[in-house]
């Protein structure tokens, strides 16, 4: 098979071995898989694939049809469209997906928003839901709203009866960010807009202390992306006066079992939604395998509202 | 009635009205009243009582006898032994409390333990068990283990099936602590004894950094108090790669209910264990209410494991 493949911080299209299915997995067809920031990273040396995952093949999440069975594997026939986050190596023709990790893909949506689909939407379906636990009538601030689990908790958000405000750096894209629900607003005094009783911060320590001020009480902090910067001051008597908590996590590294549990939940919950039209994958640009160095290079150029997907 | 009065940061025992029992509420003819942090924080004009409390008189915590009852009121009979957390005014010879907040004093219990347990058993089932949700098997790490609220996170901690090890500055006061069930150790260089599941944090800001490293994957920092300091770096990678949550919380700001909810909780779940004798509440000294001064000279010069109670 031809896969997407590092090689001194480049990325390549190169032949590998197929894989085969051990007990329980599925050997997954891909017909498209969505470029993240961890793959920028792992590009960079920076975030190395987990245990088990290839080592030079990125793809954290994928869609395609299963084109066999392994040992035990019962939950999908044989062609049934299937999507999956996976811990590495969704950027190639072939991938082996254990079947707990596995949704079915609704009929509603094309192989590009499948592909682009199980990375952004658990991660924020986490986040929201399982760590924040946001609810009805509650008021989620997205902090990078633009970005790919932005866009996809601001729906999620909306559908889950929540008022969403997002911070947006670029301007161009505010409208776009309006049109998916929330209201957009630059990232600059943004606490004024508050109170919040739940925040989702993909930017970073920079927000911390304004994110404080602008908690409700009870309010939740969920850290799923760092980019702008790791470190900053925390006030605790803050964190105590407003009752409040800081989730972190990240997606990749839990182990299986975890990973299937929060895919169960998106399944139950967020796929519905999609058939019934009331959320979608906005998708930027879709690259032909052999254009994955384009792809790359187009998602690091950011500027962008959606997700840059690889076909195959 | 007589009560332990704020005058320019100074405790007097001056004379007050009765007060009575509104809709709902119970008169206490009160028999020992534990002092606390947040009394010598108000004392030191850093921390009012919360709306709705008598303004002077000091005392977060109470156990007596049902004197009168309000219109309404029907849980306690007149001469019922009952304790409860107040907003304030719990040093006096009389008073009001809401039937909700009341608990029935275990008969194992005398008066100065009776009126020691409120504030600190609630203050720390709550952190422990509703906030970071600590569980049979679990390591816990307390810091400031020889206090009021570290005393009894160790007991509670233990008698749920967790394993207690607790930072403890006083070298003099570790075997009294060890007695409780916990390992006590000093708090430098704590966190080569990790990793702890749950960290009670009664220090602050200080073990910010430590504490993430100390922390196992899905561990969770509970911080009830900042006395040495509120403000520390936080590292948002760190906290992500743990997986982890940092609470913060204070029991008195809370309304009525989330009181009453807490109250409940440990009414169903600890009382049991003080009428079993495996929970018990650390005295170090009790004071008659007249000799109030004195009991705060006391508790302001530390180095104690126990309770300072005043008796009426």
């Amino acid at each position: 098979m031809r896969a997407a493949t590092i090689r001194e911080q480049e990325v390549l299209v190169e032949e590998h071995p197929d894989p085969l299915p051990g007990a329980g997995e599925v050997l997954v067809r891909v017909r498209a898989a969505g470029l993240n920031g961890a793959d920028m990273m792992q590009l960079r040396g920076l975030y190395p694939a987990p245990a088990g995952s290839p080592r030079d093949i990125p793809g954290l999440e994928l869609a395609g049809e299963v084109a066999a069975l392994g040992p035990g594997a019962e939950r999908f026939s044989i062609g049934a469209r299937v999507m999956a986050i996976v811990g590495g190596g969704g950027q190639a023709q072939l991938a082996t997906v254990h079947e707990r990790q596995l949704m079915p893909v609704p009929d509603a949506l094309d192989w590009p928003a499948a592909g682009a689909l199980p990375e952004v939407f658990i991660t924020a379906h986490d986040a929201l839901f399982a760590q924040a636990q946001l609810r009805s009538g509650e008021r989620l601030l997205v902090h990078g709203g633009a970005g790919g689990v932005g866009t996809a908790a601001i729906q999620l958000a909306r559908a889950a009866g929540a008022s969403v405000t997002a911070t947006v750096r670029s301007e161009a894209l505010r409208d776009q960010v309006d049109a998916l629900g929330a209201r957009a607003i630059a990232p600059e005094g943004f606490a004024a807009h508050g109170p919040f009783d739940v925040i989702l911060e993909l930017v970073g320590a920079v927000n911390l202390a304004d994110n404080m001020q602008a908690l409700a009480t009870g309010g939740r902090v969920a850290v799923i992306g760092v980019s702008a910067g790791a470190k900053g001051e925390l006030n605790l008597l803050a964190l105590m006066g407003k009752r409040a908590r800081i989730h972190g996590s990240t997606l990749r590294a839990r182990p299986l079992e975890e990973k299937a549990l929060a895919t169960r939940r998106l399944e139950h919950e967020a796929l519905p939604l999609f058939e019934a039209g009331a959320l979608r994958v906005p998708i930027a640009e879709t690259y032909a395998l052999d254009q994955a160095a384009a792809a790359y290079e187009r998602f690091a150029a950011g500027g962008k509202l959606g997700k840059i997907v690889l076909t195959m």
